[in-house]
């Protein structure tokens, strides 16, 4: 039996490891390595419009150049895409979906190559337990090297997905740089399942996060440019939805509702800066639908995308 | 005992009839005729005071022409209000209240009759089970006649009442005119019951939304403007919260506490851009109370009104 | 035993007594005296520093003379501190934590002894049951001496907690000089415990609100401004945590989690103005850790503090 829960733990995907040190009994270890990397081009709108006022862009004001969170193979083997199976996203913004399921013990190797601005970086985890040597949050005369990870420099973030971790939670740069690197796309999420629960057939991550003169989801703007989520009828899917920045969203999608965990039915739900939630439904209505952020302003600078749900 | 189903289903109040295509088991067919019409001297402020703050408004500040839903008898025969009996409310924003129960159909038949702006007008529901040609959002390319309908023209809009439909919801323009319309006051709302749930003996609508430089309650700004609820002690008296535009809000009632739908006593409580809550008590507490938003800059700008209750 | 409750009845702590009035079997009478007076020199950065972006600031920027609420020993004798036994805060904003139990009533005197603006003031309840004449609220030709205190003048404000009032709820000024006070820190407030809820060891008073061009927490602005929080491994730990003003804000505190009221682990939770919530743990992680409203730009004005945690 002993055995047979070593070799479970053995297994956990792409990235992960058993580790001796581990409580094997009660989860696995997973380990994923993430570097602060430059995007020296990234792009807005890559269709340089707005489709729903029918207006053009030009890269003048779409592109500009950044420092985002990329995923690695181990041991920094060469860069790989930061979407997991079923995740349906677009790359690079935002970082890597770092699943795990309660009980296990996450090592986060951290990398700083930001060689476009230099800047000292770090991650800052939500949702999760660590002692402070893994806050990664900068705090003069207190914090360690963890909250400044200088370009060139690692830090491996402990982390242990408790009972209380079930959920979908931010991290972030939490470093001095901290105001223009989350500005700039650096943040992304932890997506943890209980113990027995299933994954779901379908997984989208929605960050609502201002980005210049727009209003982005995972750091792109207006229809045709913002990720286009696809499923099939049948399929169970799961919206991860969080925002970063200085202001508060409605998240909203055509033609469903959903039970939020207090036992509401709704079909625009709030969220603030840093806060987050998982809604999954079993999907039974073909069509292309509209999901939004429902603060009219921020839909008209850009927060709104297609969903294309088809049938089997 | 089928004669009986139909019989029920054929009498569910002004504008529904009974349809054979209906599934007059699981409940009625209700038609409601909405058109949008100009309302060419709406008035945020009809006595022209902020009365707490002391200081005189002019018509020039609170007078605007715009579009609004108006309810009509079935057939266009005649334009009605849009206030059912028990809602307290004023006429004309914000737009009818359709009610219904779970497991209704309903067939919402809209009309545009703007001939004020002669702009494309829609309506879109949220809350409730539809097709995409009954979404009523514009998207160019995909979308069809539901989220441009013409001046001049109608679209009938089929919804179906879920079980996960029961509370109140928002319907609003989504047409390329939207951002225009909403600014006008094109929103209303959705109210549906349970199958068995018993109606309360009164239902106000308030509706937070930005109206030019003021922040009005249902198009209206400053105490004597809005609208003025009234009961007796021992009714049943709910409230439908709901917010349109750009901004999050927080509902207030003075000297009243209610338990929101996951347990907490709250008085206070935040709703942004298209979400709604309703609230019920029994009232008990006869006087004049304040109800408001409790974002201060919103209260000053004229989100504010009085509720009257007395004794039987 | 009804000897035995009356005893009870009496001895609920500074300021409160038994009354005959009182209905003694279902609780205590509490007394509280409270008056607004000048504060001349309220520094809202003490060490005239932003340590996190390394900047300095000059009394200048930070010192205003303002008015705020200030509690007094029986019958005005004299005035003591705000802060009771547990409660870890600083003093003077925000006002005095007022404590009771469901199924007591409350006598809230107050006093305005505003010398500096010489404005009428008064005191505004969340959460408890009250007649209009203890409501506190301006409204013109409605409300009357209770919402308009003038200097050198009194009122009791009569209050009763009931079961729906158990958790934390703010009190504010209502009277016509409201803008300007709460804007000032003229704000506080009220912990009910159920009838034999257990109290926190400690019990951390958490205000958002602006101040000036700064984002205040308790009126203070930056780390080592903001107060300072400690507990001990193996205490239960309370914060109250609220809103003030006209903006949305998210509580975050690091190395941390908690379950909300309907269920859900989360580790930051939206508060907009005059909303409150209460959450507790039993206190397991020894560190230095911040707390902050998640919002990137109040966080950057100064809402942010410091917890520190040691062993027992």
């Amino acid at each position: 039996m002993r055995r047979l829960a070593t070799i479970v733990a053995a297994v956990v995907g792409a990235g992960a490891v058993a580790s001796a040190a581990a409580p094997v009994a009660s989860g696995a270890v997973r380990q994923y390595w993430v570097a602060a990397v430059p995007a020296p081009t990234w792009n807005m709108a890559p269709n340089e419009r707005d489709a729903m006022a029918g207006t053009m862009l030009s890269p003048s004001q779409t592109v500009f150049p950044t420092v985002v969170f990329r995923r690695y193979t181990p041991h920094w083997g060469h860069p790989i895409r930061n979407v997991p199976s079923g995740s349906s996203n677009q790359d690079l913004i935002p970082g890597p979906l770092l699943r795990a399921r309660a009980g296990d013990r996450l090592y986060v190797h951290f990398k700083n190559l930001d060689t476009l601005y230099k800047r000292p970086h770090s991650m800052h985890f939500h949702g999760v337990h660590y002692k402070p040597s893994s806050d990664g949050a900068y705090l003069p005369g207190v914090s360690g090297r963890d909250a400044e990870v200088m370009p060139g420099q690692s830090w491996t973030y402990k982390l242990t997905a408790g009972h209380d971790s079930v959920g979908v939670w931010p991290y972030h740069d939490h470093s001095p740089s901290m105001e223009d690197s989350i500005a700039g796309g650096m943040y992304g999420m932890l997506s943890i399942l209980g113990r027995g629960q299933k994954r779901p057939d379908r997984e989208f991550e929605v960050v609502f996060a201002p980005m210049g003169d727009y209003q982005t989801i995972d750091g792109r703007a207006f229809v045709g440019n913002t990720p286009v989520f696809t499923s099939i009828v049948g399929q169970t899917i799961q919206w991860d939805v969080m925002a970063m920045g200085s202001e508060h969203h409605t998240f909203h999608v055509h033609g469903h509702r959903w039970v939020d965990r207090d036992g509401r039915d709704v079909d625009t739900q709030t969220v603030g800066p840093a806060e987050t939630f998982a809604i999954r439904w079993r999907e039974e209505d073909p069509g292309t639908w509209l999901y939004h952020c429902h603060v009219e302003s921020h839909m008209m600078a850009g927060m709104i995308g297609t969903y294309h749900v088809t049938r089997r």
